[in-house]
């Protein structure tokens, strides 16, 4: 049964997918969505992808002597079409690959079936002191999970 | 019967619910949301209870000679209570006045039973080219039954 | 003499003034400067205004046991006029009332002369665990000296 | 001389440098550079390498039949290093090629001496109808200028 509000999305075969809405803040002067949107649109769908998996901040603040968080190393991004307001778009992201403290996603942005962005991530999973290490073995399982 | 995605919330005796998710986006340094961020949150709110009620930006463009829009003419703004990542909030809008170019709300951001955030906000209808008018009779009625 | 790069804009006669540029980041798809970007520049003019006082965030993290921080209790926001891509903007900032935990700031944008926004701002002075406190001495002293 | 505000960076030897503060909007909880941030820093500096060179928002809105815009359509982009509060940093921009509807930038976001993100850009001219298409002559030799 769907619970109201009913936010993070959904996975399917390792396939999360959130729904946005595009609002003015998400818009720019040429009348479509400004392209740093985007990457605010694919850390919401990391985000979520990672909270129904079991993997919250909170749990990520309170692991290791320091605590641990993910942090973005790289980005290749391709914007493919235009979206505007009140777009509803879905991101869709996947695990593509995940050793030590790297994890590789694939994302798209969707207008229905139509791609509107694409985005390759490359994630590291660091210590609050900067330092790249590995998730603590309860939560890397969980991970492990969304790699099919 | 609930679709998903069911991104707009809901209107219930004239009072609009939007939940909200708190995202990376929208924190600061000091651990939680970036006062910001509310003004953001009021915005999705209030276009959204507009789009419940029927009326879509892309029916002011249309309307009249060079087309209408909404424009914000004022907030007074209350922060009671911090929020942090990962809480869902949920934005209350309710009209509270409306004559001839001039609407009013009251919105309120709580978690749970909790306020967190309070706007009043005065908003003017206006033409493309910036002076104030009337919406067109159809609009007009769509926005006059939101007031209880 | 003027050092480049000169970014935290002039003090004078206790008044502080920062120029700002509008970018695509800060429009919205109605061709102006969406109202939600203009309570990031009063933000920065309030930012720049006690970095000139000699009052850094740094200073404040150090300060008492837990450290300290400003948070904003209210805003009373207007909106004059539009602003639009590639227009310069100063930020004017003034220290309108201090005592104890609470600060009240006057803020005004314009271009040129023509005022496109105003403000009327309450800061709180918080320890980091969120209880109302005061500055220490020594940058209560600096706060001070803008109070003209 | 240097007139004050001095807001657009400078262009030597066809580099454009623009100096960028780090406010509280563009931190995150983690208490570092939000990522999403240097894509809006990368973008002011392209922005004011092309008013530098003599290519206005307004001049192409006003060019061809129906306007002209840039459009991002692809960015690589690499994260170095975490930026922080009050952090200065600049942002270098050098266009490495030029041809019909394409351009191709490379850019480095530093503080100081030291690379903290780095961007390759591939942009886009386009109509208003968002068909790709060339520059008038007389901003495409304004473009040309910047290609040492």
């Amino acid at each position: 049964m769907t619970q109201w509000p009913d936010l993070a999305g959904r996975i399917q075969d390792g396939l999360h997918v959130l729904p946005v809405r595009v609002y003015y803040e998400d818009t720019d002067f040429t009348g479509i969505v400004y392209h740093g949107a985007f990457v605010r649109f694919f850390e919401r769908g990391r985000s979520d992808m990672l909270r129904l998996a079991g993997i919250h901040h909170a749990d990520l603040r309170d692991a290791g002597e320091s605590g641990l968080a993910f942090a973005v190393r790289g980005m290749d991004l391709e914007f493919l079409k235009p979206a505007t307001i009140d777009d509803v778009l879905t991101v869709h992201t996947r695990l593509v690959d995940h050793r030590g403290a790297r994890i590789e996603l694939a994302q798209e942005i969707r207008r229905g079936e139509e791609p509107i962005a694409r985005a390759q991530v490359r994630v590291a999973v660091i210590t609050m002191r900067g330092r790249p290490t590995r998730l603590p073995k309860a939560l890397e399982a969980r991970l492990q999970r969304l790699s099919v």
